[in-house]
Formats: structure tokens, C-alpha cells, sequence
């Protein structure tokens, strides 16, 4: 267990984990949108050979190379679910690449929506330490290409949602007080007013799971990279504050109590478990961790589950291609097994 | 624990428990429905000393008269949830009493639908033993009391369906298996062709609960006791042989198993549980533990939970009148005590 994502961090019982990613191209390449092979080769090239020769210069982070074209869907799906590929990623067909940092914080990928998408995640809040890891990496990076940038509007990206800073900095929650509060549309309404989103797991447009969210900037035009990151840090903050708010008013209530503990009751028991409900389950489980209901299991060991127990790192795991029903055992086996 | 149903008996996996059931009249009264005030108080006091003026002759048993017009109706609800008086008695309005042994195996209802309803209880698959009992006690009240008895129809009884014997012998079986295979209407029909009846757990008209049945014979007149035992005896084992199979076969499915265990993980876990859904989850364990797939907890402990974890008992422990939410936490705070 030495991943990222197997640990929990600052505030790690609201704050799941922290993520910067930029978005760069490459000055004399056109859009990925418009690259022919010949060109989405060169950039892969060009970035792979950029970042490999800064690895003594980000010794720690020891990336490596992945010729995504030579993954198996499987693999492509469990990289998905552990955030280090968007789902676009591997849908889309034009050439791409990927490069990882060992612990699978760092991941850039290559000719998804921009030229590059450089990635960092932390586990738990922690902004600042993440961004600085983000542009350091970047200014590196910079030294060796040359990115599109334009003096009065910034970095050029394909999607205009996302020049200037080419920065989406956000937050992944888990708000189960919030959500059955039923507050949670009134609070996107009020985000969006303040250049701020609330999407789900998976990004724009996928559903919330778990009761988790992601608290992102919206503008990257006109604001700079450290406004863009206090503002959000600013109103996460107050949104930890009426999460943990509402969570101590419901845990005075028996019917949460039950509810928690039947969650954990039929994890440590069930033999058979689909993703949705398993989902359902661990949110109300570490929703019981957080209030010191749930003794003997650590969010660190929730957040580990809650990526081991997506579908295709379960195939994976497993080496082949597993039916639906084999899928919910080994799902129930590994979650016996850790909790 | 030292009452009949803390214990399981004889092919405990599917029989919970044998009963023997006599109905008897004193031939110098009406029938209970016709009877006053007065004739009721001279039946309640000549079976009450023909009981307890045998206790030396039955010493074992150590009867107690139980004046049931001064017990509250959460303790008469509780005897009722033991199966120790009929739900009839309790609603009804005649003057009417109660005599128990102490480990309550043995009860005698006095002016319920007959006179005298004398009923023995054991643990698991005991006919036999359990109509011998029955039958010694019988006798001796014989001795002391005349019984309304017809040379050519056997013992007169208030309602024709009990002419002759007067006899039900029960027995309560847990049928998971034919329950959920479906064949549990066709096995009724053909029962009453055999001149017996499957009924919920608190006879005749009720509901099956928890997939228990009471399996007895439906004919009284014109066979003898040892006939109509022998009779249910018979196909009782035929039925547990069924059960058993369908039990095997169930076993090997997945799902099965996950149903299982699920229902042991919310039994041990949960805050809350209403009776309804404590006899469902119990049945499941129940053939969990049948099924050797759930160790650490025996048919005894499934019987005994079964009668504490029931409304009334648990009003009648906390000593108060319980709110249906109250209810609901002390089940389940017992349950995980217990298990």
C-alpha cells in the first residue's frame, strides 16, 4: 500500500483528496481536436521526452512511461476509476499517452482534450502543497516546450472554459450530511454564483456516488492561480463547516445510528455486492468512521476500498474478464477481507 | 433459561417444537359461551384444585394458578407471544384463568373455548413423549372431574371440529426452503386430504411468520390419539425430508448464501429492528445455522430470541409500556446481546 489514494489527509473526514490539473498545448501543434497521427505522435514524443529527462530534477516522483495503446480495456478502465485517466481518455480514438509518477500522484496525460493534461493529487485539503507540486513541474516542463500562451488571455487551451490558467483545482467531498439534508442544489446554485462547481466523482456530467462531489474553480480566465485557489479554499472551508454542522445533528438521531451500522453489518457480511450499493454502504460507513461511531476501520482503508472495489480493478485484479455476478463476490470477498 | 422453548430437540433444524392440545368440558356446566358469571368462577375453582391437588403426582412440574383477570394486558400479550395462551383468551370477556408449570411446558387455559384446554409443549420433534405427558395429566383430572364424554363420540367439546379426541397435536416447523421453492399452497392441499392443516405460527387464521408453520391434524373424530399421531409423525417426516432437500439445493446458490450472512450482519449490527423484519432476518439465520454455513450460534439461541425479542416480552422486561421506536431499540439492542 503505498498509493496516493490509501491514505487520508487534512480534514479527511469531509476532504477526500485535493487535485490540480493544468491544461498546456503545444505551440506549433494544432488541437488534439485536429491532430492527424504524425502530429499526435510528435507531441507524445516531445512531452514524454520533456518529462523523462526532468525525472532527476522530480526524483521522488520517478515517472514512467505507459504506451496506453497497448492497454487492454480493462486496464484503461481501472485507470479511469483511479482518476489517473478521464473517461474521455478512453473513449476517444486519436493517439495518446499517459505518464505516471510511481505512487500514481502525477499523472500527465497526453493529446486528451489539450496537448497535455498535467494531473497532481494529495489526499485530504491541501491546496497549496498540491499546486506547488502542479507548477513546479510545469515550469520544468515549460523550459523544454514551448506552450501556447497568448500575454493577454494566457494559456491557450481547445475548450475556451478553460483559458487563462488552464487550472481546475478541486476538492473531492463527501457531504452525506449535506446531500440528505437536501440542501445540496440550493448550495450548487449558490457555487455557481461565486466561479465555483459541484459535479460528481467522475467529473462534468457523471452522477454524484457515495454522496461524493467535486468542489471545482469554474473561471480560469482573469483570476490567478493563487486567487483561484484561496477562494476555493475559502468556501470549502465553509462548506466542511455546515457538513460536520449537519453530520453532529443527525448522528443525536437513533435512525442515523442504525443506518450506520446496518451499513457495516452487511459489508462485513454480504457475499454478493454490486457497485451502487456497495457505494450506498461505505458512504454511510465513513460517514459512521467520521463520527467515531465505527471503531477498528480508518477512513485511510475506506478511501483504499472505495478504489479497489470499483469494477475493473476488480477484473484486474482477478487477471480476466469477470461476469457481473463474479464481479459482486470478489467485490464482497476483498471488502470482507479488508474490513 | 430454564423454560421449554430455550431449548432446541430432535431434528431441530426444521421441527421447533412439539404441542399436544386437549380440549375437555365438566359435563354438569354449559359450554364456556352459554356459561354466567357464576357457573365460570365454579369451573375456574374445580379445575383449579383438581391441577393443583395432582401436583404431588406431578411434582415435577410444580403448577401455579395464574389469575389472568388481574394481569395487565402486556403480560397477557406476552403469554399469547409464548404460545401459552390463545389470542381468543385474551380478547374475550368470561371470566377465565390460567394454570402454568413452572417451566411453562405445560398450560391450562380455563374457560377459553372449552372448560379446560390442556396444552404440552417440548422442544423439536417429540410426539410421543409430549402426548404422554398430556395424557397422564388427563387422567388424573379424570379422576377428580367428569368430563362431558359421549360412549358413541368420544369427549364433547363447544365446537364440533374438536368432537371426540378433543386432541390437536402440532407442530411447529420452519420451512425456508419450501416456502421460498413455492410449493408451500400445493403442500397445504395436500395435507387437508390427509386430514391435516398447516397454519400460521398462532393458529388457525393467522399469518405465517418468519416462514414457520404449525403442521396438526384437522380430524378428531372417529380416529384414535395414537392413530392420529402416528398419522402426523408420518408425514411430518416426509416433509422435513422435503424441506431438507430443497434446503441442499438452495445451498449451493450464491445467493443463497449472501442472504444469509446479510441477514446475521444487519441482526448484529442494526439499532433498530421492527418484528417484522426481525422474523424474516431470524428465518434466514435459522437456516444459516441449519445449514452449518453460520457457526457461534445455536437453534437454542435462534428459539429463545425468537419469543424474547417478541413485542410484548420486551414491554414486559423493560417493565413500561414501550413507544413503537423504543420497541424497535430494545429488539435490537437484545438481539446484539444475545448474538
Amino acid at each position: 500500500m503505498d498509493k496516493w489514494y490509501e491514505k487520508s489527509g487534512a480534514d479527511g473526514d469531509v476532504v477526500i483528496s485535493t487535485r490540480i490539473r493544468l491544461a498546456r498545448n503545444l505551440s506549433e501543434f494544432p488541437f488534439p481536436c485536429k491532430l492527424q497521427k504524425k502530429g499526435a505522435d510528435a507531441v507524445i514524443n516531445l512531452v514524454k521526452e520533456a518529462v523523462l529527462s526532468s525525472n532527476s530534477q522530480l526524483s521522488s516522483n520517478n515517472f514512467k512511461y505507459i504506451d496506453t495503446q497497448k492497454l487492454d480495456k480493462i486496464t484503461l478502465i481501472s485507470l479511469v476509476e483511479k482518476h489517473l485517466l478521464s473517461p474521455d481518455f478512453v473513449s476517444d480514438k486519436i493517439e495518446k499517452s499517459l505518464i505516471l509518477s510511481e505512487n500514481e500522484s502525477i499523472s500527465i496525460m497526453i493529446n486528451e482534450e489539450d496537448h497535455v493534461r498535467l494531473q497532481v493529487m494529495s489526499q485530504g485539503f491541501d491546496l497549496e502543497k498540491t499546486f506547488e507540486i502542479a507548477d513546479s513541474l510545469d515550469s520544468l516542463l515549460d523550459e523544454k516546450l514551448s506552450f501556447a500562451f497568448d500575454d493577454k488571455l494566457g494559456y491557450l487551451t481547445q475548450c475556451p472554459t478553460n483559458l487563462g490558467t488552464g487550472m481546475r483545482a478541486s476538492l473531492m467531498l463527501h457531504l452525506p450530511g449535506l446531500k440528505q439534508s437536501g440542501v445540496m442544489e440550493k448550495v450548487s446554485a449558490n457555487l455557481l454564483k461565486l466561479g465555483l462547481t459541484m459535479r460528481g466523482i467522475y467529473g462534468e456530467g457523471s452522477e454524484p456516488q457515495a454522496d461524493m462531489y467535486q468542489l471545482s474553480n469554474q473561471v480560469t480566465l482573469g483570476l490567478s492561480e493563487k486567487t483561484t485557489i484561496n477562494n476555493l479554499k475559502d468556501i470549502a472551508k465553509q462548506i466542511i463547516l455546515q457538513e460536520r454542522t449537519v453530520r453532529s445533528e443527525m448522528a443525536k438521531h437513533i435512525e442515523t445510528i442504525d443506518f450506520i451500522h446496518r451499513a457495516i453489518g452487511v459489508l462485513k457480511n454480504a457475499r454478493l455486492i454490486s457497485t451502487n450499493e456497495f457505494m450506498k454502504l461505505i458512504s454511510a460507513v465513513r460517514l459512521g468512521v467520521a463520527l467515531g461511531e465505527i471503531k477498528g476501520v480508518s477512513l485511510d482503508t475506506i478511501n483504499f476500498l472505495m478504489i479497489e472495489a470499483q469494477p475493473a480493478m476488480l477484473s484486474k485484479f482477478a487477471n480476466k474478464d469477470l461476469t457481473a455476478i463474479e464481479k459482486e463476490q470478489k467485490r464482497a470477498d476483498l471488502i470482507r477481507e479488508i474490513l
